[in-house]
């Protein structure tokens, strides 16, 4: 039995026993997704896909907001194009599918199913840029990309996933430092409004930068194994492309000068963050705002006083559907119990029971999902009690998700011998080794024997430190960074 | 000079001089595309995908209206999986771009790039569906596709484009039919109220048929060239998919049956057609519906008196996004001609004039693109006249594009000399050779014959023709069918 006396799913295997069992149950009985028959490939299914354009939907009109426009790119980039930008190429090579005959003839040049889409960007910019009065351009691509990546998880590290890619060019490097900033705080809000997961802003230490990237920026999620989820990046690329791809500007003074670039890319794997923030032993629990289902009604009591239930339930879905409140019914013949459990799995945030006691008594009875809290609401409120219950909702799981980010993350381990024994004392007592904030001089040597000895990895600088530290964490000399430490997906 | 005394740009090839020219200019002047540096691909820019996101939003709304949920699929398939289906196979190899290596390793087996995705989502379907308690399945997905065909006509043809395919799975014949009609509908509803675009939906002779479909679907519009467009496709595709996937399902009376599946679809190139309908001499010509800028507002009248144009241009901006119209202002340098010309090449379907006199009058000038009208309209009421106008042009575009169809459509043309002679004679005049109603007995003789002889094929079989023909125009025996003939895309 779980918490509150609700029974637990036999079918999903406890958090506490085996993470990578629990996430890969849940995401299959909540019908999230399924393989595909293509090597480290998923489906998106229906259940999956929407949570998906939930997500899609808080971040454009955010991006539309600020000015930007969609467009599409060609998915193909011809072989040469990677060449452009050195250390582009080094970082994505090994990654890459090749497209190399059409219908029986070999293609003179291969073509690189995108990455990411830098490169043929650039070339068109560089089509389009003539003068600082087609300053700015501000560009979004919704599409699917291809990496083909050794382990895979689904959601988090497939061959094929779906993202949006942000290319943006300046007249200055200040401006497209600001453009930099302004889109990982639209990460930010929209991770932490509308999916409920607090994340550490910050920056990426080089090594962890996007190839070809100036300065790479990103917001860190902690899952409930305590490892980190990038959940967005923003890169500044200084005038690296643009020098690739000889993308100029006739500026005021009448000067040709290089533009200076941005990009910035969120993905389906902020999915498999939800399910891992916010997931329990019982499945899913997704928040309210992205929620395909917010409110589930299920008929309890006697089939044979069942009439006037179903009036009942009848009109008030009518009646929620028409505040916008995303309602379904469950008429099913299975029991009530049956039921709960099951939309309890699936993460539908409120249910609302109704029996003829309810019917009786002018009320239903709606039980939170977060919680398990059963609260009586009487008819004459019902639909503003279901919004404001969907909203404490929202904002509850925020502060769950950052109740427990708070308890595993450690500002007080000092040395590669303390996060060592850290970890090690965690996995005696089976639980989580979490986050660690360390000092950091700034040597390569520093970040690679911190990763070497604990497994744990740089995940960013973050801007505002809960504190600011004075040693490295590997070295003991002087700090120039605090940086957040853990194992990641 | 163009119509109504106003000018006309010089760097549009008149559309009677060479319409392939005058499309060309146009999409390229409009800032809809750029060519991309992979062949046959192109750049939707952001003035054409807006295009594309307003033609989405009217037919997703629609699809999620009538039970349909988005999902989505692997873009690369394997290619055992073509080889279940034999006349899709026959049909699609020839335009299929093939993965054979990732990151310098030879794969195993092949991955297409999907021209379409029935194998691998019948695949998928043979995994989900068990019992009659599973079915419908009513999937949609929006994506990338990839066709390389020889000749291409940016958004008609392409060889990566983007569309919607939708995948049904239905336990009889008979509801699986009802879905593919259901669908064609929801295209036409769109094509004809969204696009202002007239349509004959019909069905597609056994030849033009969609590779492994039982039956084919269509709606078809009629370009300016008075080409064909097939602007929609609905397929009925019997339990050809299921067999070959092994689709089946356990029925109330506990016998195991293949499903009965549709599929259906709309691309891009609804954007070509949008082009070729409404574009004339000055460029393109957008329907208000789907229209990125449907108002624009332009400064008229001396320098020295434009503090109060602005002030006025401001606060009927700010009153015009209330009432959720998409308005935008032209304050730039240029002079108000230059500007005129700009606009209407672009397509938007209402400009308001403001000078100092109709400050000073309490009045704007709205000029229309789809007439040249100007109007007159008192401050006091200028929001709800845009929207009645707006309305109003939507309207006429469609009544326009209706008349220019039926005066280009034959219904009295008998025999193939009949054809022959009718193309003959509008290629003497210089004018368009439209379309070609006819009898036909059915045979495919007769159908290819019309097609070696003439040039035009069989568009579809109209449910509702003008006329029924009774004798074949090939053979002049008894017409089993009266059909659409024209030159298409």
């Amino acid at each position: 039995m779980g918490e509150k006396g609700q029974a637990v799913s036999k079918e999903i295997t406890p958090q506490s026993e085996n993470f990578s069992r629990w996430y890969l149950d849940t995401i299959r009985k909540a019908d999230l997704m399924d393989y595909a028959p293509v090597r480290g490939c998923i489906v998106f299914k229906p259940e999956g896909y929407e949570l998906w354009e939930r997500i899609q939907g808080a971040m454009d009109r955010r991006f539309k907001e600020t000015g930007h426009r969609n467009a599409y790119f060609p998915m193909l980039i011809p072989e040469s194009f990677f060449q452009r930008e050195k250390e582009h190429v080094e970082g994505f090579s090994p990654e890459l599918p090749w497209v190399t005959e059409v219908s029986g003839e070999k293609l003179e040049e291969r073509l690189a199913l995108r990455p990411t889409s830098e490169t043929v960007i650039g070339y068109m910019y560089s089509k389009w840029i003539k003068s600082y009065r087609d300053l700015p351009v501000l560009i979004n691509q919704w599409g699917n990309v291809f990496r083909w990546e050794k382990r895979t998880v689904p959601f988090l590290r497939t061959s094929e996933f779906l993202w949006q890619e942000g290319h943006t060019a300046h007249a200055s490097e200040e401006e497209a430092r600001r453009e930099t900033m302004r889109m990982l705080e639209i990460y930010r809000e929209v991770v932490e409004r509308e999916l409920s997961i607090p994340v550490w802003a910050g920056q990426k230490t080089p090594s962890e930068r996007f190839a070809g990237a100036v300065d790479t920026y990103s917001i860190e999620a902690m899952m409930k194994d305590g490892k980190a989820v990038q959940a967005g990046t923003s890169h500044y690329l200084g005038d690296k492309f643009a020098r690739g791809f000889d993308i100029t500007f006739l500026d005021r003074d009448n000067q040709l000068k290089y533009v200076h670039t941005t990009s910035w890319g969120a993905s389906t794997r902020l999915i498999g963050a939800v399910v891992m923030v916010h997931g329990d032993d019982r499945g899913l629990a997704v928040p309210p705002h992205i929620a395909p289902t917010q409110v589930v009604m299920i008929p309890v009591g006697p089939m044979n006083q069942r009439a006037a239930v179903l009036e009942r339930i009848d009109r008030l879905a009518a009646a929620l559907l028409d505040a916008g409140v995303r309602v379904r019914t469950d008429l099913r013949e299975e029991t009530p119990g049956w039921k709960f459990n099951e939309w309890e799995m699936r993460g539908v945030p409120l249910r609302i029971e109704i029996g003829p006691r309810d019917v009786e008594r002018d009320q239903v009875v709606a039980a939170r999902r977060d919680t398990g809290e059963k609260t009586v609401l009487p008819m004459a409120a019902v639909v503003a009690s279901v919004r404001d219950l969907l909203e404490a909702i929202q904002e509850n799981m925020f502060h769950k998700a950052l109740l427990f980010r708070e308890e595993h993350s450690h500002t007080d381990i000092e040395g590669i011998e303390g996060i060592k024994e850290h970890i090690a004392h965690a996995e005696r007592e089976n639980g989580i080794a979490g986050w660690v904030l360390g000092g950091w001089c700034g040597a390569a040597e520093c970040e690679t024997k911190v990763k070497e000895e604990t497994g744990f990895t740089a995940r960013n600088i973050p801007f505002s430190p809960p504190v600011r530290k004075d040693v490295c964490i590997c070295c003991g000399r002087g700090a120039a960074h605090t940086v957040w430490f853990s194992r990641s997906y």
